[in-house]
């Protein structure tokens, strides 16, 4: 009894993060368990548990990374298993846990407000379940509006209605929540020539990946709630400054794919096949993870730029991962007003708070070491090139989910360290190091400052 | 005559860094033009302009890239020129040119010491002259001393008195203003057995590395100077941090040399031959860039490993170049302290000033992005391997000197932008964004600050 008495004493103690990442790992293992079912597999197969643990974590964190096939190893029931765990992922346990107890009439303590705050990143308490249930009623609308759109054009297709809706909803989802998964076998390739499946894919991938306080806010301004507000300000820094940048990245990175491509994977192609190749695997590795090509097609330096481009990932709040683009914004920002002489950093008429930019800062130089690091690891154990382990880094930790299709023959050490990206990934780097932080403990004492020499 | 006047009145808002560029650029060309002369050059070179450019910028910024072999193209008129050329990179044209005032008893002016302020990345005017003049009289202190006891080591190595002393002096410049060029043509291969050689050649490496402040202070310390000073603080937080930093990075970085190539390069390789060869390349990667083994002799996971050592470098106002250690240092405290909780970052009962932090990060992000850029630059402009392409750009920025051997074979294109990093890297990124920012003009105003989501 004292033994339990303990760990009560012990989890009390822990913060809302603890809970979050106790949550999410708990989700893991029920995921690896309900992937193992035998009832979802397809005729005589076997998948080993470190596989099925692999398709529970790529699920879980919304990544695509897999080992296996998903229609070869999963029949149609398991494919909705799957379907329905990248949505645990995709929208967050908490949203979904929220979601479930207002829908049972539970009051909302304010420990379990704590925790959403934290998982959703939220800085105030007040109206957030309002937000939760907004944030699923649009997710759960732009899937469903998605599946219908998908589902009519894949009558074209496929035989069957059940068949086309089944792949039109599996599309929207897997789409809508940067799953990156298929049940196509080769992800989006056998619509390679289907603009219009390529444009609602693209469409469905930012919606997710933009941020969810950005759709909220899009919606609230649509519905004219924020009339009373001013003109400028209707917007948050936030939705701005992760919209513009997200913007920018797409821009750049299409333009830059194209560049690097022109004489090579795109010397015979035509130019409405180069403009939505590039544009797709630009948004695509944002976070989404699905694909219209073999990526092993472009040359390295085209590979590299997209593992880059990976590695920032989506928007906070969103169902992306990387380091985030409002990271990679203040990083440039800095750069720039400091390169100007400014005293600090302006944007939008408003100013970045220190801490922000100190964030910033951690969850850069933490994410460069732990991806460093992962690199030299998998060097050394993986028997594939330096550009293949780069590129599946990079995938794992945006939880982007595009491989070089390395992933089936990575070896158990290998596919464990890929699970480990792709879980902080997910919970973002700056939740992780705040596990080892723990609470706001702050110190209270001062040492007399020294200036020291930098670069 | 208005275009000179308009000149002349540019050049006088120029800020100090501009000037100390534009001495270093001088410096190029006075180089370029004195190893493109056939008086130095053994019968039958012809140097192309691009490589004696090369060798000029390799030689300015003591990297020890090179597109031709020193002995192979040099007699020994030209390697002695080439050692003069080494020292004018290494030691710093300001501390060079200081010295040549004091001795022709010019007074120097307050816009001078501004720009050796620069240079050598001091706070104070105060001591000025005195500490440049203790560097230069310290630095040929060591060569002299490194070249004596080599000298007649090297007597054992070759028939005349006079070719040993001609190597020895060659190798004690080439280590202790870690140039890393070698008239051996296979730097210090032929001394692979030597340990001897390797030992003294560390020592000059290090010294030469771990920043002129440092070997100041010890030798203030040593001559018992700082008696009346608290016995605590009798070194600066700078020399602490980067000695602390120096001295874990080569023990870290010979230890994981090792771990990683136990069952590879050291498989068949005895305990001492293992010792020598892990250390010796990982004191070399702080920035010598002289080595005792062909390096593609180690497997890709070492060779990314020692990249991340060279992007580094050496510390702040020494004849290395990288991030710097005390950028390294910074970067791991304030993630450290942050993780901890602490409200600032401390370290040795001192705390590092925000602005410190702030330019650190700035350091690392600017590096990184130039660096990663130029990856994708010449993975598209040349046959090499990524893995050849990462390392020589590592090396050229950290201006270390270490490479795969695809230096000679970069194209005109690839041969300039490894230039323009190894220039980079020795004025030290910080230095190059104060290019663009100019004087120290703040802004006055101020907007709302409003948070924002990282991470
Ligand atoms: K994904
Ligand atoms: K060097």
């Amino acid at each position: 009894m004292e033994i339990i008495d303990a760990i009560k004493k012990k989890t009390k103690q822990w913060s809302a993060i603890h809970h979050i990442v106790t949550y999410y790992l708990l989700a893991v293992v029920i995921s690896t368990i309900i992937v193992s079912l035998p009832f979802f597999h397809n005729p005589g197969v076997e998948l080993p548990f470190i596989d099925a643990m692999f398709t529970a974590v790529t699920s879980i964190s919304v990544t695509g990374l897999t080992a296996v096939s998903i229609p070869d190893t999963f029949n149609p029931a398991g494919q909705i298993a799957i379907a329905v765990i990248l949505h645990l992922g995709g929208i967050g346990i908490m949203t979904m846990g929220t979601f479930i107890w207002v829908i049972l009439g539970r009051k909302i303590g304010l420990r379990s407000r704590k925790m959403i705050m934290v998982d959703q990143n939220s800085k105030t308490l007040a109206g957030l379940v309002k937000l939760l249930l907004a944030i699923f009623k649009l997710i759960l609308l732009i899937e469903v509006v998605g599946a219908a759109i998908l589902s009519i054009h894949f009558l074209s297709y496929f035989d069957g209605v059940g068949e086309a809706i089944r792949h039109g909803i599996f599309a929207s989802v897997s789409a809508t929540t940067n799953g990156g998964l298929d049940i196509t076998g080769a992800s989006l390739i056998p619509y390679a020539d289907d603009y219009f499946v390529q444009f609602i894919n693209m469409i469905l991938i930012i919606l997710g990946a933009i941020g969810f306080p950005v759709l909220v806010e899009v919606q609230e301004v649509l519905k004219g709630r924020s009339k009373a507000l001013n003109d400028r300000h209707k917007f948050s820094l936030f939705t701005k400054i992760t919209t513009v940048t997200f913007f920018w990245l797409v821009v750049i990175g299409a333009v830059s794919i194209y560049l690097l491509e022109r004489n090579a994977f795109f010397a015979d192609k035509s130019w409405h096949e180069t403009l939505f190749y590039s544009l797709f695997q630009s948004v695509t590795s944002r976070s989404g993870g699905l694909a219209t090509m073999d990526v092993t097609q472009f040359s390295t330096e085209t590979l590299f730029f997209m593992s880059v481009l990976m590695f920032i990932g989506a928007s906070p709040s969103s169902v992306g991962g990387g380091i985030r683009t409002t990271t990679f914004a203040i990083m440039l920002l800095t750069i720039w007003n400091y390169a100007k002489g400014n005293s600090s950093i302006k944007v939008f008429d408003r100013e970045i708070h220190q801490e922000d930019m100190l964030r910033s800062f951690i969850v850069i130089a933490t994410s460069l070491m732990l991806c460093a690091g992962s690199v030299v690891l998998l060097n050394k154990t993986e028997p594939f090139s330096l550009m293949e382990i780069i590129f599946e880094v990079a995938s794992a930790f945006g939880t982007t989910g595009l491989s070089m299709g390395i992933t089936p023959d990575l070896s158990i050490f290998g596919k464990c360290l890929i699970m480990c990206l792709m879980f902080i990934g997910r919970i973002g780097i700056f939740t992780f190091l705040f596990i080892i932080r723990g609470d706001d403990t702050k110190d209270r004492f001062h040492y007399p400052t020294e200036r020291i020499i930098i670069g």
